[in-house]
């Protein structure tokens, strides 16, 4: 049985992890036989947004408590995780993963990665684990992997509507390629799988069909 | 196509709609063919809960504004949804059911519903059309309909597990049945369907199972 860490950036799309994305990684990998553990940084998130407005709203919130949201309490600070104990890691999407795991949303090509997230990244890269990367998440590998000088190939949707985010994953290393949302990147030398889900969806079901893809290469990589 | 208003009470399983029965409720509407339009009512939450520690923590959140990182950002205020534009009206679980949407959580078989809930519900029962209860939302099922006199069939898990709860359906008028975690319960009289979800869970997978089955019978009855 496959264990899968699985890292979350807060809890909403908007300033934290894609919900239905996150969701829908956990339902694969338990339909799909693995077992998970998420964990998050325990640290404030960038800033915390009126997902009815969408515009930031005052308050302060922490990207591992907002997180325990959607693992219903079980998540562990990412800086308690060790490549050791799981055969893969996985990254949802949305804007937290952008904001909070990263400064993509801000800076684009020229974005740094949180220490504790790089961290983990290489230390399964190093044992030959699996990394997993949905929706905008695989700017993140692109950025890691680029700094190593390992053109990682990723998708982030597709040329007709994700052009600039598939020039900054080229700008920082990477090699973007197209995808639909029911599809699944695989790149089989780096044990790097993605999915473009919400990046493209536009509703929930294809949305899920893509994420059960990259979880099924994923386990399959394992 | 069917047309299905969701009705949300945060986000989070303690303090608001469980995350992962809203989307899976989302999902399996979408992958089914309905579609469907979010509400919540637009009032704080009785209180917020850090997930982490499962401690009520300090500030104010607003259930509306909450339930839109479920819903990304498409909700609307409870107090407009009108039954006429919908084929069914469903209620995914959590703790906000019991605190936001009705006081069950701290009252039991003597609490009292939400007024713009209770609306809601008479409204599509008046009209014929079917209300689906998640998880501990079908408690509200028996207090509504058991002060119309209508002994309405519903599942709160099973009797080895939820004992405490099927009491209270059966003290509010209702008519508390076991079922299993992938099972749903059709009261095909009173058009309302329920499952228990994380009642019972224990993990994800089946619980997305036990919900499809709900949406299957709602659609069936639509």
């Amino acid at each position: 049985m496959a264990k899968v860490a699985v890292v979350l950036a807060g809890s909403g799309v908007k300033d934290g992890s894609e919900i239905h994305e996150a969701t829908l990684a956990l339902l694969h990998l338990d339909d799909l036989g693995a077992t998970y553990q998420c964990f998050a940084p325990d640290k404030p998130q960038f800033h915390v947004v009126d997902h009815l407005k969408g515009e930031e709203m005052a308050g302060e919130r922490n990207v591992l408590v907002e997180a325990a949201r959607i693992a219903r309490g079980d998540v562990k600070p990412l800086s308690e995780l060790k490549a050791v104990d799981y055969d893969a890691i996985v990254f949802p999407g949305g804007f937290g993963a952008a904001k909070n795991l990263c400064n993509y949303a801000f800076k684009g090509a020229d974005c740094s990665v949180d220490p504790d997230v790089e961290r983990a990244i290489l230390e399964f890269d190093a044992a030959g684990k699996v990394k997993t990367f949905i929706c905008i998440a695989p700017v993140i590998a692109a950025n890691v992997f680029g700094k190593q000088g390992k053109k990682v190939r990723v998708t982030v949707g597709n040329s007709a509507n994700n052009s600039g985010d598939m020039d900054n994953v080229r700008a920082m290393g990477g090699d973007p390629v197209d995808a639909n949302v029911d599809q699944a990147v695989v790149d089989a030398a780096n044990k790097v799988v993605s999915a473009p889900a919400y990046q493209l969806g536009p509703t929930i079901a294809p949305v899920s069909k893509g994420i059960r893809k990259a979880i099924e290469e994923t386990l399959k990589l394992v």
